[in-house]
């Protein structure tokens, strides 16, 4: 495979002229994911660890919680015109019991309720599904560990690096060490990986975790976490509202504009230990 | 309706201590598209230009060529738990002829390749599905007038100001005027309100136009651009490979990573008029 990233000629335009040279792209395929034969959802994403993202993509949308639901998880036997092999049909046998998800395009949607979809119909859909309880984990983190994990993200994120055009999931302890960082041109997609991973390694729930993301907290984001168990969302970009109101109610501490030693908590603010701030501004006092 | 932003109570951490304040976050709400009735998709937006929204995702995804295509546009009587209307899910009409959309999960993907679906297949949905032709547009741009967009959509993301949470998507003539911005908690459902403004206004296909994007360009946004006949493709980040592959195969002029007077053209080079950079570098000569 070794597709994750792609050379491509460019034409640079600056002050100081024109340029033609060659530029490091992110690799950008479509993965048709299967299950049991049947297409589930078809996803743009850079070719790579497709298998836990397969995984995670199915932990996120409810329809497995632990390894032993998926039976084989195997590329199907598709060729491009010229022949190749192109890896991009992943096909899951889930386990027998596991019942198959509804393919339906409202299927994350709590749509016996009477407003078709909203909001709240959002949130009661995501209870509904959850297997695991992020509001009962009684871990908690320091402003410090918090600080240092977008700079370790950066470092592990070796792609973008050389293409500027990933997003990355990374998964921590609450003592800050790495567990996993992924990446991937769509930023659902990385943390599907990241979460895919942790099932594979028999981390799911992932209690006392935090789940790092390099750009914005959507509502799609809090649900993925609240999904594998995962108490802690830091994002360094902002959240939506759905985002604060579902880590409301899922009891998950959400985190926005990570930046160096500033950041707002949006959500879940008890497990944020704050005895190093309060003693700093202690100091400062009369 | 009115929920383009929600306070929200925050804790801000910094070196400074901590501080209680409410904060503004861009609102995100599930919005519900239904053709004749029948569910196509859910997407995660922020309220507001909804009709839009639904007529730029009908477009781009090949259902409607123009403003005749749809009859009707109205938003189901569907209310929340108090009883309040919930404007989330909207119902297109398409006049007699239109065909209606396939729902399957495959529908952007040429799925008749014998490989299932992969970068190849997904060039050739986009061209079978385009009714216009933007290899053909003869109009060309300066670098000024793409060095200035950036700025132009910034100062016009008003929500964005308060908030720091959505992206942005701007129509522009070739001579730098701005035609429409639009901004959304999803990337493309921005570009989808700002191409619905132009189906209804009867813009479409987009002629001598530049679509400038807030952040990344995927393969989905340069086919949104194909299948609204738009010449000229602006991101201030990067391009995926195969957002580079289409807009070659589909004559688009590509940019990337626009900041400042620096900017990457990756396909179309074109109709990006060098003169002005040219003479500056003739006059460093020896």
């Amino acid at each position: 495979m070794g597709r994750v990233t792609v050379r491509r000629p460019v034409l640079r335009l600056s002050a100081h002229g024109e340029h033609h040279r060659p530029d490091a792209l992110a690799a950008e395929e479509p993965l048709e994911i299967r299950v049991d034969g049947r297409a589930l959802a078809v996803t743009m994403r850079t070719p790579g660890h497709d298998v836990e993202l397969a995984h995670g993509f199915l932990l996120t949308e409810g329809v497995i919680g632990a390894p032993a639901d998926v039976r084989t998880a195997r590329y199907c036997d598709s060729v491009d015109a010229d022949g190749h092999h192109t890896y991009n049909v992943l096909d899951l046998a889930l386990a027998e019991g596991v019942p198959p998800p509804d393919p339906g395009v409202e299927r994350n949607f709590y749509t016996t309720s009477s407003c078709g979809v909203c909001g709240k119909a959002a949130l009661d859909a995501v209870r509904l599904k959850t297997r695991f309880s992020p509001a009962a984990d009684p871990c908690t983190i320091t402003p410090r560990v918090l600080a240092a994990l977008p700079d370790i993200l950066r470092d592990r994120q070796r792609v973008f690096a050389s293409t500027g055009g990933l997003h990355a999931a990374g998964l921590f302890t609450v003592a800050g060490s790495p567990l996993v960082v992924r990446e991937d041109v769509g930023r659902h997609n990385a943390v599907d990986k990241a979460l895919g991973w942790a099932l594979l390694n028999a981390r799911v729930p992932l209690s006392a975790t935090v789940l790092m993301v390099s750009g914005r907290a959507s509502f799609e984001l809090v649900q993925k976490a609240a999904m594998a168990g995962i108490p802690i969302l830091a994002a360094v970009s902002a959240p939506s509202s759905l985002a604060v109101d579902l880590a409301d109610e899922q009891g998950i501490t959400l985190i926005g504009f990570l930046r160096g030693e500033t950041m707002n908590v949006y959500a879940g603010t008890n497990r944020v230990c704050r005895s190093d701030i309060q003693s700093s501004t202690a100091g400062q006092g009369p």
